[in-house]
């Protein structure tokens, strides 16, 4: 398959949480145009989006709520559960141990760490609390690939290293800090301003 | 001036976030093409979005960092501080209140509210949790026009209706849920599940 633009990838998942809440409020049949009012996205490039990936629904008839439901879920390798690391467990990290919408959508935290003596060996929900030093042979052993770092600014870049060198390749960024790491490993970085700054423009 | 698209006014923050971080670093002058590399957006694309909004900048001589900055944060609005509610204090909100980025790009937590009785009248830097009951009265009183929302799902929608009724126009909705609101209004819902499966994609 031809490489597909990593901006087609990025809707993709707005695509498919979407679909799941048509199929939660019992829709079978949904269009490109319903799709695209639902997400301010135009129908040209929801078709042209998908296309990418092969023929969805016919002309006229739409696309079937289920199976492409499926599809997405296949493309995106989001039809497994993924074990997630999270390092970090502040106010911030026990939010996200704590939150209920990762199970459903294909995630699992599996290991905690902290840095804190204090915290290490306590439990959330029945999960340990791990040291931060366990990280790489943990990472290792348990052959995790993904990881939420919710650590402060000033240490997330050191535990961003130490979990790529363990072999994570994918990690959700909730330090206010921008993170460097290799070719290969992909980082999406949570920031709030961003996403207020874009809606005060439109306030007076 | 002509109306923007969205999805341009969207990239505006991501400009700003890049031009601090390398006014941090000492640097006076960018281009589109540098700028473009850090992001991962086509320089063509960044110079067509800012000439919606003006000349920066001359052909072969790139973008002075501090005078961009500036007028970006004249176009976001991002030049004054905004008075923000938070709603829900519990660990995630809890998080948001102790959190430092706000401040310096441009927004301040001035209220908390909370529906738990044993959460009402204590403090959080400073800052007293006041009882759900009182956002409506709270929010026009103080003018209120950007919240946030860190409750559970189930009462984040009644939670909205409220502050849109108070005056709010921009809500950032941290509760897994999809919320409705009147046209005028804008939400931006912070989903961390879409940024992972974004990069679950390119993993085997």
């Amino acid at each position: 398959m031809p490489r597909i633009p990593d901006i087609v990838v990025g809707r993709l998942p707005l695509y498919l949480r979407a679909l799941n809440r048509m199929q939660a409020q019992g829709v079978d049949i949904t269009s490109s145009h319903e799709l695209g009012q639902q997400l301010g996205i135009s129908s040209a490039q929801i078709r042209k989006d998908l296309s990418h990936f092969g023929e969805f629904g016919k002309q006229g008839t739409g696309y079937n709520v289920v199976s492409l439901i499926g599809a997405l879920q296949h493309i995106l390798h989001a039809d497994r559960t993924w074990d997630v690391a999270l390092v970090g467990v502040g106010d911030l990290g026990r939010a996200l141990a704590h939150y209920g919408g990762f199970g459903p959508r294909g995630f699992h935290i599996s290991h905690l760490f902290d840095a804190d003596p204090a915290k290490i060996g306590k439990k959330i929900d029945g999960l340990t609390i791990q040291p931060a030093s366990e990280i790489e042979q943990t990472v290792k052993s348990a052959n995790l690939k993904v990881a939420m770092i919710a650590t402060p600014a000033n240490t997330a870049q050191a535990v961003a290293d130490t979990l790529v060198q363990a072999g994570i390749r994918s990690i959700l960024n909730y330090a206010p800090i921008s993170l460097t790491v290799p070719e290969g490993v992909r980082v999406q970085h949570i920031d709030p301003i961003i996403h207020l700054q874009r809606m005060i423009y439109y306030l007076d």
